[in-house]
């Protein structure tokens, strides 16, 4: 068995579970940092086990460009060349390729495309998608879909009768036991293409069910929405990844409609931007006021960077140009959502998540 | 007492010390990291000490134009600022107002110079040099010289001569106990202004004297030459440090000939540069020929990039420009450079440095 999951307690549609994997054992709701590149920008693995990070992403479509999949298999897989020995999911690839716009043409077959490296052609089908990560070695894959612009009803269906017909295919030159393929559900915004993919992709019985195509631009109202129409659809016993998601307040409106993992490229993005995040807002580093701020980033936080760096410590490494700013920002901003994620958790099993949940929110800002 | 200085064993010239200071002990022969902007670039100090880092050096130029000493001072000092508690080293911007060329002016009260960041006008004499030093607080800290061109007579014999009045200047000025101030030691490559000016220095009665003005320019012959004659004229007593010097070559030239402590800025600048030192040359990991190399740098190290990582890895993390490839690179430089000089410790103690000299010297290329 890949993968195993329990939902351990609940309170609403909000749940507790343990995924089990091959590299071990993850708490949800998880939050999951991104290694677009086989490393999370600027941390070692180590750093990101001293923040107490359980899971962490890799990207398809990049590592089969550079370095390329064969040479991450002959290194012993993704888990031996990163070092990183805790569970990996990779995803698939279908929303990078979506995202090259112009330089891309998709059919039935697949996508032929061109690499943002060097311009170079590539095919990419379902088959090619899975091939890929089964080299690459992750404890959970992804589905190859097709992500279409989020409120355009024709592409939306077109993309999405693709997308149902590549999940199949993915399933079918599925080889490897040891790893757990998570299908995609697509629809855009649109409430009967949402229901009609999500009854379609969990009747192929996945061992767990991805939403895609959210936070790609439409309003915040009809991501809710969608997630609001998910929980009675998906099956109680699989876990639920909302792609693509991961400001602290959409993490808790997620969790509320019942999703168990989440990821984001935001908060080391942010971190090399200068921006800290915390529960209540971001804080721009760059700002001159935080010259002579004895404060660490966030009172509160107890991650490395708060408990032994000042504001004016961290101002001053960003002005001076040195690269450990970016680092020592995304350590606190990782650990900030790796803490709300165990904090959710501790809610949801004592019941108190609803409260938790109604007594924060109105004191997050909408960029937190 | 600022320091205390031991020496524990000898052979030859080449001596094992202890250095003791307000922020604890250090065993010399000792390489010491730089850490310009009061950060060794793209490390933690928590890496820094994972690699057994006993002492850091940093810039008392660069740290008065930014962030400014009296903020450092408003912050609890250097130590405090950038939360690296054990010993530190400021020098004292000699060699950095000096290396600004056309935009700085000398005469015998101090330097006016324009800012390498903005252009502003600066006036740098002894005094501010050690007031500011003050303000930073660093266990050690340097009197302020005037190093020259060395192989031009007539600049070293005026450099020197106010490299001497300086010197005296920054004794007469310096007021805090808690730190010990190193005398430098002039004179380019001529061996009798480098005589005169070690026996001016050593009247004054510094607690450790530096040798300050090598490894700029001149040829490997005339800084060996210059070195060959301190060991003599130097109290036996007081720790000497060879400014500037710390290819793993040189430190053994150095510690063949008396000297206790090194700095240089190489091993991390090589590391952002995709080089790797080892003790008997450089990999530059950006070559292709390390795509598909699953060894670690070294396959003797035992530092964490060697220990977790593959070449390939490395090279993969270059050539995808990710900043995870210089903090690695780096941790590899600083581990070898430390280790070396655990080494050079033990076989003087031993009894057997020559020995280790004459048999891994002829394996060093000269870059190494």
């Amino acid at each position: 068995m890949a993968t195993n999951f329990q939902v351990i307690s609940k309170q609403g549609k909000a749940r507790v579970g343990q995924l089990t994997t091959p590299h071990g054992t993850i708490e949800t709701p998880v939050f999951m940092p991104v290694g677009t590149q086989a490393t999370v920008k600027g941390l070692t693995p180590l750093q990101l086990e001293e923040i107490n990070v359980s899971i962490i992403l890799a990207n398809t479509y990049h590592l089969y460009l550079r370095p390329g999949a064969d040479i991450v298999a002959e290194l012993g897989g993704l888990h031996n060349f990163m070092n990183w020995h805790k569970p990996i999911l990779t995803d698939s690839g279908g929303y990078q390729v979506f995202s090259l716009g112009e330089m891309r043409k998709v059919n039935n077959e697949g996508v032929i495309f061109r690499s943002h490296l060097d311009g170079s052609s590539h095919h990419f089908t379902p088959e090619l998608a899975i091939q890929i990560q089964e080299q690459l070695g992750a404890d959970i894959i992804m589905t190859f879909d097709e992500c279409a612009i989020p409120d355009e009803r024709q592409t939306a269906e077109q993309a999405l009768e693709r997308t149902h017909l590549w999940a199949e295919r993915c399933l079918h030159v599925k080889k490897r036991a040891d790893q757990a393929l998570f299908g995609i559900i697509q629809g855009g915004i649109f409430p009967d293409l949402r229901r009609a993919s999500a009854e379609f992709i969990t009747s192929l019985e996945f061992p767990g069910y991805a939403i895609g195509g959210l936070s790609v631009g439409e309003s915040k109202t009809d991501m809710l929405k969608t997630l609001d129409m998910m929980d009675e659809i998906l099956p109680n016993e699989k876990p639920r990844y909302l792609m693509g998601v991961g400001t602290p307040l959409d993490l808790i409106e997620g969790v509320k409609r019942g999703m168990d993992m989440f990821d984001c490229v935001l908060p080391t993005r942010l971190a090399r931007h200068q921006s800290a995040q915390t529960l209540h807002g971001r804080l721009n580093l760059m700002n001159a006021k935080y010259t002579q701020d004895p404060q660490p980033i966030d009172p509160q936080c107890q991650c490395y960077t708060c408990l032994h760096f000042s504001r004016a410590y961290l101002h001053h490494l960003i002005v001076a140009k040195e690269i450990l700013a970016g680092t020592l920002i995304s350590i606190h901003n990782l650990f900030t959502l790796v803490e709300l994620m165990k904090r959710i958790r501790q809610e949801i099993s004592k019941g108190t998540f609803d409260k938790f949940a109604q007594h924060i929110m109105p004191m997050m800002l909408e960029d937190s």
